[in-house]
């Protein structure tokens, strides 16, 4: 291959390496990136040392942070009562934007895979078990992904969480809104008869 | 949106400008950044800056090179004597794994497209004419897209080199290897009638 010249070649295989880049769609990437103004390539490559710089993890939710504590760790006028659990930083970002909760999360950084080689021991479990002993949590709401790993991470905290004088959730199963319900899934038109609500 | 930590969401918005990175791709990508070692993510930072850095165009053909003219205009190998028209650097690299041309290159840096205010006096046709000018080339092959600029591109130099001495040729269409008559698009199919070849 006459044609290779070697730093667009490691460019090309640095960004194979992120998820669901091919090594076609790194090409295209990479050659885009070259033809870029150095502006806008440089203030990519900018961005990403920044991000390795400053962005924390949330020393009371493992939330992403810019500083000792997250944004929502730090709001006061939020509930203390309440607890969320997800997976992983961005999901609550989905959940912020729905307007709906006001509490506190806690993030799991995962979830239980067995096949993965994670187990319980290998999320943040312990530390929201510290978090609800140290008093003050009415509800634990674990929003968990609705695959079987976010399925089993769910069953292994509602355990955990057993003996805890707080009452644990899970988000509702159903329809998504705006769905089709010739093309919805079996599972989740099961679960949505067995949760149907009087109108 | 409480949750928005200002790098974070920074790396996202440069994400997003790379070609088919919609928002939820360009936030996947970030994430997956934060989460990987130094080493991998500032890895990928420096190879962009190395690329920009180092990275020139050939002072004769346009491909892409790490000295003043490319690996393939250096290389006394070659023959003198055919020169291959391509739309981008990429296409160089995509003729030479057939292993089949040995003559050199001609990169027009785009092709001719009126939408985008792209006429061929903004691609390097001039040159082109100006390599030809200077004598020893016997044959040009044009080896733009198929589709509607690179076939308007293809024409527009075919005219330009009319009044110069040498066979202006264009690659061969037809059916891809490997694909179904069944499915191959009626376009393909009629040229691949039209350009049958006795057995």
């Amino acid at each position: 291959m006459i044609n290779t010249v070697r730093p667009v070649e490691e460019l090309i295989a640095r960004l194979k390496q992120l998820p669901s880049i091919g090594y076609k769609t790194a090409e295209r990437l990479a050659y885009f990136l070259l033809n870029a103004s150095d502006e806008d390539a440089k203030g990519l490559a900018e961005a990403i040392i920044r991000v390795k710089d400053t962005v924390k993890t949330c020393s009371i939710c493992y939330n992403i942070a810019e500083e000792e504590t997250c944004a929502i760790c730090r709001d006061a006028t939020r509930q203390n009562d309440m607890i969320c659990v997800v997976e992983e930083p961005k999901d609550i970002f989905a959940i912020e934007k729905t307007g709906k909760f006001h509490g506190r999360y806690h993030v799991l950084m995962g979830s239980v895979s067995p096949l993965d080689g994670i187990g319980p021991e290998d999320l943040t479990i312990d530390d929201l078990v510290g978090r609800i002993r140290q008093g003050g949590i009415q509800e634990v709401i674990i929003a968990t992904d609705s695959d079987t790993e976010g399925e089993s991470t769910a069953i292994c905290i509602a355990q955990k969480l057993k003996p805890l004088p707080v009452t644990v959730t899970r988000l509702a199963y159903g329809l998504p809104v705006g769905s089709d319900i010739e093309y919805a899934d079996p599972a989740s038109l099961s679960l949505a008869l067995e949760g149907r609500k009087e109108m």
